[in-house]
């Protein structure tokens, strides 16, 4: 349905491959899970598959069924470690829609009420500042 | 992960049986796709699993599984249909997030450059208000 192609440069096959770095919080057969560095919530996540997909629209469906257990199993660490009372998963296509990093990705978005989900585009956050959420998010795997 | 119940008698349950009305896009097997009538975009749609699940906390991952290539094709069908440039996919999980009905269901949201997304809670669109929409929308099935 879409023209457009995958670029194996993107920032997100670069951390697959070793190449740049990210505050893991998961890793699966199928899956990487690791903290936004523009975070627009505390613990703010990103679910990404292994294989290469641009977004939703060029992903197997095979494939997108095996990702998205994953997707589920992080948004329930997630929640638990952020102790958090609900969660919002946002995934955007083509750049019309707010995508940037042109390797499909899921947000994962804890949400506490009263606390607004911060706008896109915020300031970057370091690895050393993110990581106390990693350590809240991460020992929420074994509890399960 | 989370302690609150199925509701059998929210309204998208009574949607699966028949028993409210909605415009319908699309059913399968494991899902139904209809039109939101609080729409945030034109031919804004939501597809809704036919296992009972609150939401992304309680859905058995192999349902989950399941369902994912059916939001797929529902996407690449409003896409086309309504010749949008990008689709944001929303799902909100507990009351805190955005969550209002409590049947696990996910967000399409046809996007254009320059064309915001409209604020929730937005009017409620009539059966013949929706219509158009749907005429647009159900052909791009067929020509997949």
């Amino acid at each position: 349905m879409t023209t457009q192609t995958y670029d194996p440069d993107n920032i997100f096959a670069k951390i697959l491959r070793g190449e740049a770095p990210c505050t893991k919080i998961h890793e699966d057969d199928v899956s990487l899970a690791f903290l936004d560095v523009m975070p627009r919530a505390d613990g703010h996540t990103l679910v990404i598959p292994k294989v290469a997909a641009r977004n939703l629209f060029d992903i197997a469906p095979a494939d997108l069924a095996r990702l998205m257990p994953s997707v589920q199993t992080v948004a329930q660490a997630v929640k638990a470690g952020m102790e958090a009372e609900g969660v919002v998963i946002q995934q955007f296509n083509e750049a019309a829609s707010g995508q940037q990093v042109f390797h499909l990705h899921f947000h994962i978005l804890p949400c506490w009420t009263g606390v607004a989900i911060r706008p896109p585009g915020g300031p970057f956050q370091s690895a050393e500042a993110l990581r106390p959420f990693a350590e809240r998010i991460i020992p929420a795997f074994r509890a399960r």
